[in-house]
């Protein structure tokens, strides 16, 4: 497994791969990875020649009152991870291989990103648009792999994607949750013992939601998200930052759910910030 | 020679130049091509297995009182050039492909979009940092080859280039001339025969302010700018927009010229706005 540092050997490496007529998987992430990360890379593994790994804590994408100097890291146990999965090349750059004295550009992904969690954390798609441009032609894959338990990143990256024609295709794979149902974050470990128990409450009101919207029960989807606010709201740590049933598309609130739509909450449990959602596909 | 206009087709062709080992050059235009292009056309011909030409006069980089419905046009003269030139594809696509419905991205690469040119055509450079971003990505080039003429133009190429870490080299061409000193541009064709004759005040006023740089007679730029504007107003069709002294890398303007400066000015002659600039090393 190489471990490389500085962007022109990850081209040059990419280059090379690519002149070999290989396919190249990429998973980016932000490192303490968990079975979540893991899944993805498997699949990377399974469907590509040669995968690429990037751990990169961007730090343009955390607000200034976020948790960037706290959140977990811990390269040791990552590399040992992926290693044991046999990746080809981890990219770990640091933050002023990625922007260098000087660095200036930022792109704006339009309205996708200003709702939901960017309406929250303005800038930070912002943000995740910029860098993932930047992995995408440091890397040059022709299939990158996202977790479905960041859903707005993935329509956002998506968008950028389409938008500057970036020749590659984007697999979304399903989140991967603890035997309980919590969604796997890398911020779970802020969790301390009874914040843990209180978390289930995302997937309960997940299912709760769902529930009602297969039941057909509700079509009305302000009702479907009174219930579920109102479990939420029965769990004491909990604190609601918002439960909205959107289009999986363009991530606009839905009204009623014909074919499909995304069930999507951010809930603070104490101080951490907790996000999860769950598709509904009516068929 | 292939006449292309779909983005997936020209991406194929890429892929495979690259899987061959082919080295790619690519040149982007707005067609009504001249000599200046030409000049671009053969030297990427020179350096690469295979040259791209994209003709793609692109709306978003024109402002709402600007030339877009009147800019010229004359696909069959060029593709007639770049077939002589034995180019090997022509990207030519409609705005429909580039720009499909929902597309919303935008690219801003800072400050050094906002001065000179940026400063009187907002929005400007972030159109056309957009445009390029996905026309790298369409065309997937080893080397990019630019004319100084568009000076400002780029820089800003430059810094989307760096900042976003694309695997490519930009070349910049000098700028083409007609024998009496006028800048090649796609807009000459513009002029009447009386203001042909009074565009030349900008190639005198450049050549008028290397001269003054370069006898170190005056240490003091504001004066140089003074001479070179008294120089142009003596033309009475010519209107100025600016007249600055920049350093080459950041825009910014210069006081003194030390090793290197770019003298950069935007005149109006008649309705017809011209560019020009000239770069002053001194060794």
């Amino acid at each position: 497994m190489q471990i490389i540092k500085r962007v022109k050997d990850v081209q040059d490496i990419s280059r090379w791969f690519r002149c070999e007529g290989k396919f190249i998987g990429f998973v980016p992430t932000m490192g303490a990875l968990h079975e979540g990360h893991l899944s993805l890379v498997r699949r990377s593994k399974e469907e590509n020649d040669r995968t690429i790994v990037s751990i990169f804590v961007n730090p343009t994408q955390f607000g200034p009152n976020e948790d960037l100097q706290k959140y977990p890291r811990d390269i040791e146990g990552d590399l040992s991870k992926l290693s044991s999965l046999q990746v080809d090349t981890v990219f770990i750059p640091d933050n002023e291989e990625m922007y260098p004295d000087g660095f200036s550009t930022s792109i704006d992904i339009g309205g996708i990103g200003k709702v939901l969690c960017g309406a929250l954390r303005p800038g930070h798609f912002n943000a995740v648009a910029a860098v993932i441009a930047k992995l995408l032609n440091i890397s040059m894959p022709h299939r990158m792999y996202l977790g479905q338990k960041d859903f707005q990143q993935t329509v956002v990256i998506k968008k950028l994607v389409r938008d500057l024609n970036y020749d590659m295709n984007i697999i979304v794979s399903p989140t991967v949750r603890e035997h309980d149902g919590l969604a796997m974050s890398s911020r779970n470990v802020y969790l301390s013992g009874e914040e843990r128990k209180a978390s289930l409450i995302l997937y309960k009101a997940l299912k709760l939601g769902e529930e009602i919207i297969m039941s057909n029960g509700l079509d009305d989807i302000s009702a479907v998200k009174k219930e579920m606010e109102a479990l939420i709201r029965s769990e004491p740590l909990a604190k609601i930052e918002y439960v909205k049933v959107v289009d999986p598309y363009n991530l606009e609130p839905v009204q009623r759910v014909i074919f499909a739509a995304v069930i999507c909450i951010a809930v603070k449990i104490g101080n951490i910030r907790l996000i999860d959602n769950i598709i509904i596909e009516k068929s």
